[in-house]
């Protein structure tokens, strides 16, 4: 790290079907308006070899694959993601937006599948080592809800009912974080419109001095 | 792990030039001949998934690929083939041979590459969880040996050069590594014929009650 003023990097956080991409899209579109320097980025992925190694993960010829080598795929996608692009666009100045990072991994494998979060947090740091997530925006709609937007769950499938299950892990995994790192994260309530989101998430980015 | 009888698991360890790839060759023929029941696999791959990890590993394309994301591939390619292969033949009761495990890791990513060898240690325990080495054959055969059988280095060209000087440093990793726990690994010192090292390997593997 130089001596010049970092850029703020910002990890957005959440469930399925809670609006995440759209909110995303919001934010470009404003920082493109009031020429804010961002990069919007994603995980897993951002690089050439971190989209090689995604692929390896969602080839769903790898059904039999362990979920620790899952998570060290995942630990490997995110080293790479940081160190090409992330901390040199913090050491340009810019300010990025990351569509899921470390508490993602938390969550979903920690607090859902179940593997040992003291190893995920771990191994988080050795991935992320070198950028430090200045503010993470949790959209917080739970899954029920979440589905309820999308549609529904269809209760009767048995794997449907399951996947429930399995994202009100992910959920209660995220408030925990939220909860426990108060300082960091901040819980974006989205039960008003799109739009009233994207103002509240404005808000916060300009009271945390980062718009 | 059930009640039955487990096989063996031996790693085959060494640098480059060794014979370590005879000597390999030499045992199935061995077990062959003898009616051993042994899986001979090597790392990294192994399995399906583990060999798709392999190949994004080895692509040449991918030159800028962060020492630490190399790492953590290892370690998912490992984890896949410790789970998926090496423990099943274990449990089946099968003798294991392994070209390459944890210590290679631990010789050219921690001594060689300069990564932290704590950190090395406590992932190699992760990914290899469930599978303890019993045996570790190291052959033992210095990097300027090694060229000097592999028909010399070009001490004018600054890569081969820096290659040797790489190698020392994995060498001197196998053998603290084996001086550190003697119990597992026994060093067989590769001075005379390939005959002479295969019959040395043999006693060790008898007298270790492998064979």
């Amino acid at each position: 790290m130089t001596e010049k003023k970092l850029g703020k990097f910002i990890t957005v956080e959440g469930c399925e079907g809670v609006g995440k991409s759209t909110q995303i899209r919001f934010l470009k579109e404003y920082c493109e308006k009031y020429g804010v320097g961002a990069v919007f980025t994603r995980e897993p992925g951002g690089t050439d070899i971190a989209e090689k190694i995604r692929a390896v993960i969602l080839d769903a010829d790898n059904k039999n694959m362990d979920a620790l080598t899952e998570l060290f795929l995942y630990a490997a996608a995110r080293r790479q993601h940081t160190q090409e692009l992330i901390i040199p666009a913090l050491e340009a100045g810019k300010t990025v937006f990351c569509d899921r990072y470390n508490d993602s991994t938390l969550s979903y494998q920690g607090y859902a599948r179940g593997l040992d979060k003291n190893m995920i947090s771990v191994l988080n740091g050795w991935a992320s080592g070198g950028a430090k997530i200045d503010l993470t925006v949790f959209i917080d709609v739970n899954p029920t809800e979440g589905f309820r937007r999308k549609g529904g769950a269809d209760e009767s499938d048995r794997l449907e009912r399951e996947s429930m299950e399995f994202h009100e892990r992910v959920y209660r995994g995220f408030k925990e974080i939220a909860e426990k790192d108060k300082d960091r994260v901040v819980c974006i309530k989205a039960d008003g419109t799109k739009f009233e989101t994207h103002a509240k998430i404005v808000g916060v980015l300009k009271e945390k001095g980062v718009f």
